[in-house]
């Protein structure tokens, strides 16, 4: 099954295009990641404003089957894709960053059936050229959010029976990210903190 | 006019789907990035396979305006999106890479009216944190590739009254890249030599 990792972006745009839709969007299931990227995506905005650094959201990767060109481009079937790599990257202070934010419902612990096997070796390749790998992870109801080192995870991920990493060993071993207005949210404070 | 970089994109996942279409997806005048788009990628997935580096494409950016869920997510209304960064980007030997490729079908200069203003910003931030940053250029007729220093580009975008790089220029100023089978293009030993 494909967890269509598109529906994020694809929400975003259809609220920029149709204001109508808005409510329903905010309330669909699969939203929930949404308000997560969004954070993400005006903190990374800031960093580029205030040229602290270059670090940008990987479009949704779509498989365009037909495109009507007598109606300017119109893209007429389309499918969303898995995205193979993480939604993140770019450039900190000379360092190359990448890494993948997720948004879970639990209190007690974040489950790992959302991560791929194809985003874990992406990551493990990253961490061995040199690149700084990390996740952010929100806890929606909880209303906080952790960077937690890539390393971390793709250990629990490869070496653990458990699907889900405990809150608590979130906690311990993550690092909690500062909210604010601008940034949303202060993440690159605890990068500079973990890898400089 | 939106110059919709997602043709090529579009047209390779096209080719996957409906191999009938391929002669004439090939022949199409919007085309002519294609095989660029192609040669860059089969080089980059030599590179990954071969632990070299970790770049890859980011997805053709497209705002999806409707879906149909009840035919499995499928996306019936959407746009491509110009896109504001380069099409390449990721890490070697601890360093973040990012360049734009492009295809000429002159022999004499490269024009610059397909690169945006969002891309020369882009580069330029990259540049100023750290990364390195370039373009990749071929001459069709010519079977010529070159790696040429996004500074140079920048700065002939920027202080020159042309609106086209002169090959000569770009053959004194870039490298030429040596093609081969695997990879396609060695464009990471001009890298080496002239980044490290």
């Amino acid at each position: 099954m494909i967890k269509y990792p598109g529906g994020q972006s694809f929400e975003k745009e259809e609220i920029k295009s149709s204001p109508k839709k808005e409510k329903k969007v905010l309330l669909s299931a699969r939203n929930r990641g949404m308000s997560l990227e969004n954070d993400i995506n005006i903190s990374n905005e800031y960093y580029i404003e205030h040229d602290i650094a270059v670090i940008t959201k990987r479009p949704t990767p779509i498989n365009v089957v037909k495109v009507d060109y007598s109606r300017g481009a119109l893209i007429t079937q389309a499918y969303f894709e898995e995205q193979s790599t993480t939604d993140y990257n770019g450039v900190f202070q000379g360092k190359y960053i990448d890494f993948e934010a997720k948004s879970t419902q639990k209190d007690t612990s974040f489950p790992l059936n959302n991560i791929t096997k194809h985003q874990i070796k992406h990551l493990e390749r990253v961490i061995r050229h040199g690149g700084i790998a990390f996740f952010i992870i929100e806890f929606v109801h909880l209303n906080e959010y952790y960077l937690l080192d890539a390393k971390y995870v793709i250990d629990f991920y490869n070496n653990q029976e458990r699907k889900s990493i405990p809150y608590k060993a979130i906690k311990e071993n993550g690092k909690l990210i500062k909210q604010g207005v601008r940034p949303r949210l202060h993440y690159l404070d605890i990068v500079k903190e973990l890898y400089f």
